[in-house]
């Protein structure tokens, strides 16, 4: 490699030529590309990617406690390391320092490494284990799993998440890895140490053991990375009390890197209805996939095809689109020409087909919405909706909205708004969030609160909004933020605008008892003296003028009753 | 492949086993991941999918013509195609219709595909042109291009761009990308016509000719995809005329679907500065990536590794940091161990090393930040503001800022905020961007304007931000937002308020002459007035009044200047 030009001057342009661009052409390695953009992945400063791997874990945790039908026990630790292992008062004493950002000097230029703290996060859960063979590839290579290619409600969706954060804990410790992890079936745990080859985007196994572990069955996870413990609004500590109102049926255990341990305990006995699988609904295929699964299907002949491949198609239905694009029922899959699929297209579109089912979803339900608003918050109004399902691009979805007002909640702030997608807190992102867009650009003063154009709405007010989806579109591989499809937008703002309906009733109710209480007031006042003019003017005795102020004070109580 | 399950009760939950649950684990390959996550490239709506596909050919277009010191020619043409081609006048009229959209009806439950609109898009260069062999690659492959790996500001970074564009013009049409390509050394030019494969991320030739092209140099682009064309602020037009300002060197033919011609001629015959490669940053590089290219390096010892491959560091800086770190100069770099690798990075850190070269960068400059406001906004002030380089992760970059206020521009609006990114438009997701966050956390009721908390000032006020960088961190693979590095929005505040304090200047000035001028209105009143009181008092003749008057006049004119 040539030395690097370091010129006082720019130099001269030096003009590239076809040839000299195609000698630096190069296919870039999923992981290299993921180390650049690690901003896309939720690792851009150390307090998020501490956050980051943890929710990545805890998330992995509970979908799989809640396929294998167990009822989730999460134990959530971040133990300081450092050169000369940090304790919790030196934890305390950082966090008291960031409290007061002015007294971290740093170099101008922004270009001296500030000294770093270093975690072990470890996240263990009472689920099903994972089989010895799928451990490396899991956790140590990007893009792959098992929900990706499943539809139905889940928390992971990608196969990025952990793998990702493995990757940021060797990029910036130099560490493997530490899994371990049982099955029913297993009398003894397996154990890995795990790095990923960046260049192959492949894991390389350092260790892989048998040992003994408590547990019957379970997984462990150990990262080692250079985060930042912070308190506040972006938290770990808030994550996972969001998480433990949204995930009612979790016992969780957290020990903080304070050395303190918080208990979550369990709100709810039971899992949530279980969500299901489905195919995908033939108006969310286009004409590409179309050709895809065509190419790849085991079935013989188009009518097994479209009923056999897709949700909602029985053989009337079949039929019926058949018969419009003028395809024979028993034509061979593999051998329609793009004219034929597109003609196929064109059909779908022309034949009515119920909605995708939706017991692939499984949502919190108004009880559970108002049960968390009310335990966590002292609003003095609560009311939580649950819209029907919906559908975009042809995946169901479904949102859920809970308000929370007055009380003891802070009346001079903008409202809060606490968003969720799949049950797990968001809490970055949030102004490129459709929950955030639609809460913004939804009427709020017609409620009769306050909102200045473009501005959330101000006043004592908790907003909760949720969107359970077999795919959840977000707006960059870290998942923080939902991306703005205009079907999900618009059922947003429907949930927000019917709960709204019930705050601007209470709204309305407070403001006309302030209002009569008033009035009342400034009448009581005057009735002692309109009983003395009275007495004064008709020579009435105190007996007749007590008597005179009672019953005008009764008829005074009645009509405001009215 | 088992029939879909479509039951109208859930049916009880089917644990998993750890098995049944490995069973399931699958490679996902980045064509996949990208197609059900398309919103991430940009491809989320026919309106953004047009503009994103535009955007790729046209930065990519810009950037080999600079690379090779051409002065760029671009030529834009939409074409649209259909059932029986639309013309000119049914694009109107469509755009008539969704001017007004509830003359749209939709069949209810979110679930009928609307007919759909399709276009070509075709884009042409005067560039350097394509080596034959790469082609199928730069156009059909995800994660490949020359980009990735080079520190250099360039509006392409990812490899991803093209080949996305016409993976959505393949998942939608089922139609390949032709490509035609000539470069200055071939007699004749090259056309291709490519397929891309989904499953394993490969292009798939269709069509591999020679053809005669009258251009010496050049590549030119047809895609065929479904798409939406719409007129307003996230338009392909504003895209197109946002580009032809901050690109003053560009010729732009713009054919739009509606058949008319629109041509933005060169503003500055000369190309920007342009852009050197340069090497990483010590202070950027973290300890997997250290450990990474100590492995692959071609350099036989550490002082040669430490001066090779990163910028600034000169013999005494190497010699400096292995000393600091307790090294020996002429260890192999492969044979480095983690513990050494440790030390190396300790010793960097505390290693006084100068900040990287930036000449890598090409900002546009506050000389043509101004003119380009002037000519395009009738403002009655404009200031811009070029800070200078600063530096992220070891990433250099720069923040240009431009405002424009008062004249012409609306004044009950909020202020209009114009996002660039190496010299690219930004339309799409404003509010995630750090530029949308610095000019929103900035106080700019100090300088004398409007602003409500949480919200954009309000005023006729149009403020213009650039950001170059060899690394622009995007929040998504589509390039429409910043991503919140504290060190960026901390250079784009400072920026922000360079610029305001002028603005301040002027609005102050501005209603100090306002002031000034009432004053005056009211004294010019009441001078006559004064004149006649004197004349009665003193008995002056009407010479003596008249001239009284004009002394008044005269001292009051003089102590407004002053």
């Amino acid at each position: 490699m040539p030395a690097a030009a370091k010129p006082s001057r720019r130099p001269p342009r030096v003009a590239a030529t076809a040839q000299s661009m195609a000698d630096k052409q190069r296919e870039i390695s999923i992981s290299e590309f993921f180390t650049k953009n690690r901003h896309l992945l939720g690792f851009d400063s150390p307090a998020k990617a501490l956050m980051t791997t943890i929710k990545e874990a805890v998330d992995n945790s509970l979908d799989a406690c809640e396929e294998a039908g167990i009822l989730p026990e999460v134990l959530v630790e971040i133990q300081p390391v450092g050169n000369g292992k940090r304790n919790g008062a030196e934890v305390e004493a950082i966090l008291e320092l960031e409290a007061e950002p002015e007294k971290l000097s740093r170099r101008k230029g922004a270009v001296a490494p500030v000294k770093e703290e270093r975690y072990r996060v470890i996240v263990e859960d009472n689920g099903p284990g994972i089989v010895r063979q799928q451990v490396p590839r899991i956790f140590g290579k990007l893009l792959y799993g098992s929900k990706f290619h499943s539809l139905r409600q889940s928390r992971g969706q990608q196969g990025i998440g952990i793998s990702a954060a493995g990757m940021y804990g060797q990029l910036t410790t130099g560490k493997p890895v530490v899994i371990v992890s049982r099955t029913a079936q297993q009398d003894r745990g397996h154990r890995f140490e795990l790095m990923l080859d960046m260049k192959k985007n492949e894991p390389v196994v350092q260790k892989d053991e048998e040992c003994d572990w408590e547990r019957p069955h379970g997984t462990r996870v150990e990262i080692e990375l250079t985060g930042s413990y912070k308190r506040g609004q972006h938290s770990v500590d808030v994550y996972l009390q969001q998480t433990a109102v949204a995930n009612p049926h979790v016992r969780l255990v957290y020990r903080s890197p304070r050395g303190d341990e918080m208990i979550y305990p369990r709100a709810a006995a039971e899992l949530p209805v279980a969500a299901h699988e489905i195919q995908p609904h033939p108006y969310g295929v286009e004409l590409g996939m179309l050709l895809r699964m065509l190419k790849e299907t085991k079935q013989r002949n188009l009518t097994g095809f479209l009923r056999h491949e897709f949700c909602r198609v029985g053989p009337k239905t079949a039929d019926q689109i058949l018969e419009t694009a003028g395809l024979a029922p028993t034509k061979s899959p593999r051998h329609t020409d793009q004219d034929e699929v597109q003609r196929l297209m064109d059909a779908i579109a022309a034949t009515k087909i119920p909605s995708p089912p939706t017991d692939c979803l499984s949502p919190i339900g108004e009880a559970l919405v108002l049960a968390g608003l009310k335990q966590r918050l002292e609003a003095e109004f609560t009311t939580a909706v649950t819209r029907p399902p919906s559908v975009y691009r042809g995946n169901p979805f479904q949102v859920e909205v809970g308000l929370a007002y007055g009380g003891g909640l802070p009346a001079d702030d903008l409202a809060q708004v606490l968003r969720f997608a799949n049950r797990v807190p968001l809490l970055y992102q949030a102004s490129a969030c459709a929950i955030h867009k639609a809460v913004l650009t939804n009427n709020w003063r017609s409620y009769g609160l306050q909102q200045s154009r473009g501005a959330l709405p101000s006043g004592p007010l908790v907003i909760f909004v949720h969107i359970a989806s077999v795919w959840v579109p977000f707006t960059s591989e870290s998942k923080e933020a939902v991306a703005h499809y205009p079907e999900i937008v618009k059922e947003i703002r429907l949930a927000l605008q019917e709960a709204g309906r019930q705050l601007q009733i209470h709204i309305r109710r407070r403001v006309r008892e302030r209002e009569a209480l008033k009035k009342q007031g400034y009448i009581q006042k005057y009735i002692p003296h309109i009983g003395d003019a009275l007495r004064d003017m008709l020579h009435l005795d105190e007996g007749e003028r007590t008597e005179i102020i009672a019953t005008l004070t009764d008829t005074l109580e009645r009509s405001r009753k009215i």
